[in-house]
């Protein structure tokens, strides 16, 4: 909690003390494993946190859009991946051949076309290409033994091939997280023998996810690519990945409403996001009491049940929600209150909120 | 469609005749059956549109948050019902203070506690309090026969009760409209009774949502407050509350990515909002082809499914989305691009976006 709000409820607050030790804990991790940490930035949006990942010894910055890679670029940062299969537009080539001339770019590609078109719009200027690898999550990416034709139609457009990726999103499941690792172990590892089979290199292996993480085989993938570690979220912990003592932001709010064992409080989706997987317990959970949750939400009222026998905080108190998926709630706000000791010490502007383009 | 793409995708376009056409729809409406309409603003933010629905008509503005009810004031509206059990801590009252003095502003409350609290701080104000009814929604709001007793006690806390309000939410569900709007009318009759045998009046009844609006019982509501109506939405179309062809608002997106009978486009849940009620159908769906839908969505993918014969769109064309829960859409983006006759004529500050608090 906080010892004077900064600022009308709802507010999402970073306790960077929490923060800062869920850092070195990854950058630890990845060291000892040998692996490489290029965190995606599309969760805190935040260059100062990107600044401190770097200093644990990230290589670089994921993002998930040219939008996001402009606004770290601006903040300073000189190597960014894209791990998105990025369509050339005419004007978002441009974007990305003026981002390519100051910072070391990469992006995905995931067909034929896509690669004929990168290659096109970028050839020339500095860009390279990852190859994106679908492990089982059946979003985007093409299946690992089509990586090789994908990575020779790139190279043949004149892109460099740095390697190839995947994102194991099918891990996101209490049940699923050591299966997911494994597929992703063999989807890459088959893409890099098809892309060498092209008579290319992969020297980058590049997935993972804050869930899977753990379970990522390092023999086979060399840079790992979590975002929500930085903070955490209710899914995390309901997956089992971290404790309660590990969320670093909460949404911080106000109880305007009571019925029976359930307080409305002014989160609402508007704040915390809407997000909840078919396995999550509600739309978020209560770090400071064990069993309540948010059983129903709108966009300015968050239902919390508590469990019997809890006592239910008094009209106008002030309650801490931890979202389901910080990466939806950090996109809803302006700024971050940053917390330390219980203290307010700075504020940080989510400098690329909104950048969807 | 749009003639020629004003930026980069993904961007949430309305097509002003549509919503115009909405708008003296419901303002049409409205005036026919003898009830006063007072939109809700949470749905778009935007002082021109609210600037349209005053012109056509409307009484006022209702909004759901202090920090949108002084967006709207400093945009020159000058009667404002902030439709939220609002919690008066010292920093909100001061603002509530300063809005009252600008604007004649109504204010929510549902217990005696925060009607004393409400009175101790904006007593001689010129605030005024409507009390908020439960009608089925199970959310915020005292039972009906409870509104009496919070009647009395802003009165004597001295604050003037104009009347009460609900929101029959609980509506939201293809089987659910036509029995909530009946528990409307039952809930709303008792209140206004129990206050007037309080000896107070409650000449403000006031509910409605848009799903629910064509069904309200207007012998008992004399006040309308439907947000969505102005753009309609993919949740709207599937519970029978309007057609495709009333869609004033889609994201346009670009298709990244191509599986089997899908596509991947690149406008995910941070620009569509993640919202699916149990009922919905997916978390999306195209107005321009019947029965496609988004079926699986993550931050800045969604994932389309085309029915069995659809013919599927090239890599790099743009399609249009409905978002199920538009009001979450349009707090995402800063901005929307304004089109008529298929060509962008203007674009639209989402003044309000954010403003929780």
């Amino acid at each position: 909690m906080i010892d004077s709000l900064p600022m009308d409820t709802p507010f999402l607050a970073v306790d960077v003390d929490v923060m800062d030790r869920n850092l070195r804990r990854a950058a630890d991790d990845a060291r000892s494993r040998g692996v490489a940490l290029r965190p995606h930035a599309k969760t805190h949006k935040v260059p100062e946190i990107a600044r401190r990942q770097l200093a644990l010894g990230a290589v670089g910055l994921t993002v998930a859009t040219v939008g996001e890679a402009e606004v770290f670029a601006d903040a300073g940062f000189t190597d960014i991946f894209i791990a998105y299969p990025v369509w050339p537009s005419e004007s978002r080539a441009k974007r990305m051949r003026a981002l390519a001339e100051r910072v070391s770019l990469r992006v995905g590609v995931d067909s034929v076309e896509s690669a004929e078109a990168l290659g096109r719009m970028l050839e020339g200027s500095g860009a390279q290409v990852l190859v994106e690898i679908d492990s089982g999550h059946r979003r985007s990416g093409v299946a690992p033994d089509q990586a090789g034709v994908v990575a020779a139609s790139a190279d043949r457009a004149g892109l460099p091939v740095a390697g190839v990726f995947t994102f194991p999103g099918h891990g996101y499941s209490p049940t699923a997280l050591r299966q997911a690792a494994q597929d992703e172990s063999d989807a890459v590892s088959i893409a890099a023998f098809v892309v060498e089979r092209a008579g290319l290199q992969a020297p980058v292996r590049s997935g993972g996810s804050s869930p899977t993480r753990a379970a990522t085989d390092t023999e086979v993938i060399n840079e790992l690519r979590p975002g929500v570690y930085v903070f955490n979220d209710s899914q995390q912990v309901e997956l089992g990945v971290c404790d309660w003592s590990d969320i670093a932001l909460t949404a911080h709010a106000t109880v305007v409403s009571r019925r029976g064992q359930q307080v409305i409080v002014d989160a609402g989706s508007k704040i915390l996001g809407a997000d909840r997987p078919a396995w999550a317990t509600g739309y978020g959970r209560l770090p400071d009491v064990a069993d309540a949750r948010v059983v129903a939400l709108s966009e300015h009222h968050a239902t919390v049940h508590y469990p019997d026998g809890a006592a239910l905080p008094e009209l106008g108190s002030i309650i801490r929600i931890a979202p389901n998926h910080i990466c939806a709630a950090v996109n809803l706000v302006d700024e971050l209150v940053v917390v330390q000791g219980g203290t307010m010490v700075d504020r940080w502007a989510v400098a690329a909120r909104g950048a969807n383009s």
